[in-house]
């Protein structure tokens, strides 16, 4: 089964190519991964997610005026076909995948002496730029948050409401939703430090 | 050109699905990024280093006694198709590349009010197990040190000198070199905390 979904992605990703002709914007190296959902609409943790690019790291961000119980380490992920399209166009294509992986902080192991290194993963959030959804707002932004530790990550994840995260979204980000202020290395790759 | 380049990529990927007939070990999304050297023995660096997989990340890791001028985020990005061999094997096969990158800190941006996250990048070091090359001890990994801002990344790198890396890694990585002490990511991925 895995060798015949292999050999059909590999297809479809050589038929695009074929169709580039002999200009094309840069291949993708690797054939995109749409969101999935189950029949209740909620989002199917994508199985490859953590191979995709890293775009943000930050350690005990916050938005409130609370500190938080337990100061962890995120590192944003972006799915690499919609990595390629943002840094060929500066758009974020219907479809894009961002994953937020948390992780708690550990101390004191050799051979370092000083500082924090990401630890236990806690959970993992995602927004996904898709129109089609029942519920998205005009820009097609949606949020899930898969909250477990690394073994125990539910499969599945319903839309938050709108007040937890897209409300934020829709007003601080300095792009179509996305925080990219935070993510520098998305920006610097897609040529422009001020995007 | 690298209309070409995509397509022979392709095919190599497909014979190489063929190839391995109806029971593969999971197929590489990507074709393998090999390192590749100036005529001077100097490292080049990866062009697309910037889309491998994130192991690891953390803040103002140190080794020494002395605390860093500039506390710096580091996130550890390692080669895609080493890695998924990692995952499958427990090993780190011949032509193995991590990439080290650093990033500044930045703070109070909205809607952060709290925290710190990656900025500017300052630098890239790489580490890569590749018996072929002179002067590397008998596991065959050499570091090379990229210093300079994204915008300003050297092309190349020469090895840096035994006492400047290799020797620590060989004393204290937890697997075969590698620091996987620090990167949870990679062994959660590869199905076994502990490794």
């Amino acid at each position: 089964m895995k060798a015949n979904l292999a050999v059909v992605a590999l297809v479809v990703a050589a038929t695009w190519t074929l169709r580039a002709g002999s200009a094309p914007t840069a291949p993708p190296a690797a054939v995109a991964t749409a969101p999935d959902y189950d029949p209740q609409g909620a989002l199917v943790l994508p199985k490859d997610f953590r191979e995709w690019v890293m775009v943000g790291g930050s350690l005990g961000l916050g938005y409130g005026d609370a500190p938080p119980a337990h100061e962890m380490f995120a590192h944003t992920l972006m799915e690499p076909a919609a990595y390629r399209h943002f840094v060929d166009t500066g758009s974020f294509r219907e479809g894009t995948m961002f994953a937020l992986v948390l992780q708690g902080t550990a101390e004191s192991v050799l051979p370092a002496r000083r500082g924090l290194f990401a630890s236990t993963m806690h959970g993992v959030e995602m927004s996904v730029k898709d129109s089609s959804r029942p519920g998205v707002d005009k820009a097609g932004w949606a949020y899930y948050a898969f909250n477990g530790t690394s073994a125990a990550l539910p499969r599945t994840a319903a839309p938050a409401p709108k007040n937890s995260c897209l409300n934020c979204h829709a007003e601080h980000a300095r792009r179509d939703h996305v925080f990219i202020q935070f993510y520098p290395l998305l920006s610097e790759a897609a040529g422009d430090p001020t995007r």
